[in-house]
């Protein structure tokens, strides 16, 4: 199994974090996540979105989109419920990352920490406001709870762990989010966790 | 049932779509999309997102996050396949719709034709930058199918179809994508089928 990878990426390692648990090999293929051009010759054929992480199956099929990916290979393991409407809670936090999370706090860290650019003031405001609503969010939920979802840990925590636990390297302070971090030791203690840096 | 919605979101306009294939009765309550003040007291207990649509089942259960929502009903009818990797793309295509597609394409319209607001020139072409570059994703991927995954109409056209088919009224040119003015066709033939002002 290939992936097409990027070190950096939170969404890349959601798969090497599910990849861990799992016991799964793969081969890792870097993709410049900076220089962007050649997406479509590198990625055209395995991923309408040109994104990574992609995935390549041994029978040559292919999948885009982190948190798909996490659906398919969590499919009968511990770390996807079977009740119907658990599983649509995790799709419900799956959906929240990718639309009220990540394009604010990912996109912080992505600035500041991988491409080195210095946007406007306004643009990090508008940023850090975003990020900071979607932490309360989880600080909200995780009040009442050990996990997002069905009180177990699931790909739901592993989508949202992954940027919220280097939210602080795009400036997010997460000193006042106290349920948010006692929630990041408990996914850091997880079996066969591994660090984005693995 | 009860329906958080918008007569003008997209978004919530997938659900309605979905409930009307599916024949499934359900009460709406309209929630302001321009003036957002007050979502916490409205939806906080509902969903942990404050966005439409929402929906709170006859048991008080709720869901959030439009895709989601789709999932949830779509599960175990024609509109969602059977096939893990089918599901799977289906939701590649999903998240694809949320991440790449809808920031874009919503958004321009939402600004022109809800909030009549005028932004930047630079806002704008950023905006079109990236829907046309969603577009062009879709037409590559519909010149050689009838619908997105598993040649069957699913959920992942209806989240698709729900802001594509009003691109125009963001500013979008469809008159160069024929597959995809072929395939909203299609979507609008389905057995069902209802406007996003019905």
């Amino acid at each position: 199994m290939l992936l097409y990878d990027s070190r950096v990426s939170g969404n890349c390692y959601k798969v090497r974090l599910l990849f861990s648990h799992l016991g799964l090999g793969y081969e890792r293929r870097n993709v410049d996540v900076i220089d962007r051009s050649g997406r479509l010759e590198l990625l055209g054929d395995v991923n309408p979105g040109l994104r990574v992480p992609t995935v390549v199956l041994d029978d040559g099929r292919s999948l885009g989109e982190s948190n798909a990916i996490l659906w398919f290979f969590a499919e009968g393991t511990p770390y996807l419920p079977d009740a119907q409407f658990e599983r649509a809670q995790v799709l419900q936090w799956m959906f929240f990352e990718q639309y009220s999370h990540e394009p604010y706090i990912a996109v912080l860290r992505f600035w500041s920490e991988v491409a080195h650019i210095n946007p406007a003031d306004a643009d990090v405001e508008a940023k850090l406001s975003g990020g900071y609503a979607a932490l309360d969010a989880m600080e909200r939920h995780l009040a009442a709870r050990e996990f997002l979802v069905a009180e177990r840990y699931t790909i739901a925590d592993i989508a949202l762990y992954a940027y919220t636990h280097v939210a602080g390297e795009g400036g997010f302070d997460l000193s006042t989010y106290p349920q948010i971090r006692s929630w990041l030791t408990r996914v850091a203690s997880q079996s066969g966790y591994v660090g984005i840096s693995a």
